[in-house]
């Protein structure tokens, strides 16, 4: 499959130049990966989030008051570099700290971590939380041992970065976030993996007609392969995960987000939340926030993912339905 | 291709549904495809808009303050009947009458004409306007002669929308309108054609690496079809097409809509948005207003459009600058 690109090593460098012409408030530190708010607010600690590209709107379509002051991109898939991280934190570092939302993957861990450190030994406060919502995990294979941060992130960037723009200082950002980061799960299906800008292959073999449960971001296969039947059956064993994880009561609050890996349409993604949403108010569940649309995708990977969020304070919610600037949320 | 939907004939009750979870401050007539808000503003005259589903998250996702006040659903690629055109037109008439906006299609035309013509009989005031912003004109085929209806047709929505949220009268919505649909165009690519939910095959075939210009959003086929090179190449071509039918001199100011058809990711998305910002800065042309996203879709079309305004009146510019609820603007 051909894709609508130039030269394949300039992707994410034009990819960046064509997004902030759609959005002037937006800045490009010199013709590095790293786009942030021109005009940040001073008094609040500031967020960075980034990892590899290839998931768009995330972490760039996030950029925005109340949201992320700054975002740092690798290549497809790719994490940045340590020193590009350490550059961002080093340019939002206004005098009360940086927080930095980092997903749960090795290489990403290891790029933030090694900048976090280094940001720390030049005497710049910085605490993170690492995004793990994946519940996808299957004992027999080990790579999907780990929960990988998944669509979950994006409610972290939401909230954490509502309670930064109120105020909250560096050490109770984190304490939201941990509290955030261990009631938020996420697992998803595709019909199609997701393929690299002109290669002749998908990252993964489906055949037409099977579904993969809990497929990852970065062409993980799933932890089973079905035929097809019906959106509501794809809705049904989705919540029986989310169930399992979650154990909820009857009359429980939960904040749900439903994602678009890609290449789903509207039209498929409208009945499948309405699927969702059907499946979840059957079980007694309060939804108190619904979100559809492409926050976290895999390149051209046609799958959905759902994200449910147990409302263990209502200041959450508060935080979640303040207004941003950010383009993609 | 499976898609992710129940029965086929349920396909757009259930996105409508599962889109207005979403959106509360939308509410559906019964159980018709006719979406409206709930808190219509009295003094202003209300806009609608409707045509066949399959294109989302046109017209749905454009109902807000400031945009359509009501939007009607027909089936895929099939508009509503002149019946339910009429009961949104009754719905939404408070006293200053209605203003529709209709896709230059002649099943389109034929329904909301029938609807335009009963409202009038009732006593309702309407005035409306045709969408025909597509210049993929080829005079060797008859189906292509029409200058159909579509991106620039959320032009409209936007910039109408605006005046008449703002008090203009019935009269000056007409002639607003018809002085900025002459002043837009709209023409596009795509490298596969849309296929119907759960169809075999797509409306028309394309070979692997090949991409075809003008084509339609309801599977008609461009006028042309070469081999991908590159989107610097593929923006040429789209520039020289809008070059011949503005013949713009330098220094003109156009507002730039570049519209995501379908399944085209967000990154080439970029990349293609960066190619023709840069040729038409080439040209000298002043770009006051630039959006790139999904507005009108054709399935999972994967291709992309772009529409071009020239600004012939600083009003329309202050129009399409001011808020509005709509979710998809």
């Amino acid at each position: 499959m051909v894709a609508i690109i130039n030269q394949a090593h300039h992707v994410i460098s034009q990819y960046i130049d064509g997004f902030l012409l759609t959005h002037p408030e937006l800045e490009r530190l010199d013709q590095e990966p790293i786009i942030a708010l021109r005009e940040q607010e001073k008094t609040c600690v500031p967020l960075i989030s980034g990892g590899g590209a290839g998931h768009e709107p995330m972490h760039l379509g996030f950029v925005g008051q109340g949201m992320l002051t700054a975002a740092v991109y690798g290549e497809v898939f790719i994490p940045p570099t340590a020193e590009q991280i350490l550059r961002a934190i080093r340019h939002v570092h206004k005098g009360s700290g940086v927080f930095v939302i980092v997903k749960n993957f090795e290489a990403d861990l290891l790029a933030f971590q090694t900048a976090i450190h280094q940001a720390r030994q030049e005497g710049i406060p910085v605490k993170y939380i690492v995004s793990h919502d994946d519940i996808s995990v299957d004992t027999k294979k080990n790579f999907q041992k780990r929960h990988r941060g998944l669509a979950g992130t994006i409610l972290l960037h939401k909230i954490v970065g509502a309670a930064a723009q109120s105020g909250l200082s560096l050490d109770d950002l984190e304490q939201l976030a941990l509290a955030l980061s261990t009631e938020i799960a996420t697992i998803g299906f595709a019909r199609k993996s997701a393929r690299f800008p002109q290669a002749a292959h998908p990252l993964f073999e489906l055949e037409e007609g099977q579904i993969s449960y809990g497929i990852g971001i970065h062409g993980e296969e799933g932890y089973r392969t079905v035929p097809f039947e019906s959106s509501e059956q794809l809705a049904n064993e989705i919540v029986n995960k989310l169930k399992l994880r979650f154990r909820w009561q009857e009359g429980e609050e939960f904040i749900l987000l439903v994602n678009n890996l890609g290449t789903i349409s509207e039209l498929e993604q409208g009945v499948f939340l309405n699927d969702i949403c059907q499946l979840l108010d059957l079980e007694g569940l309060r939804l108190s926030f619904i979100k559809a649309g492409r926050f976290a995708t895999s390149l051209d990977m046609a799958g959905l993912s759902v994200t449910l969020c147990r409302v263990k304070d209502p200041v959450w919610l508060a935080y979640l339905q303040e207004k941003t600037t950010a383009p993609a949320w």
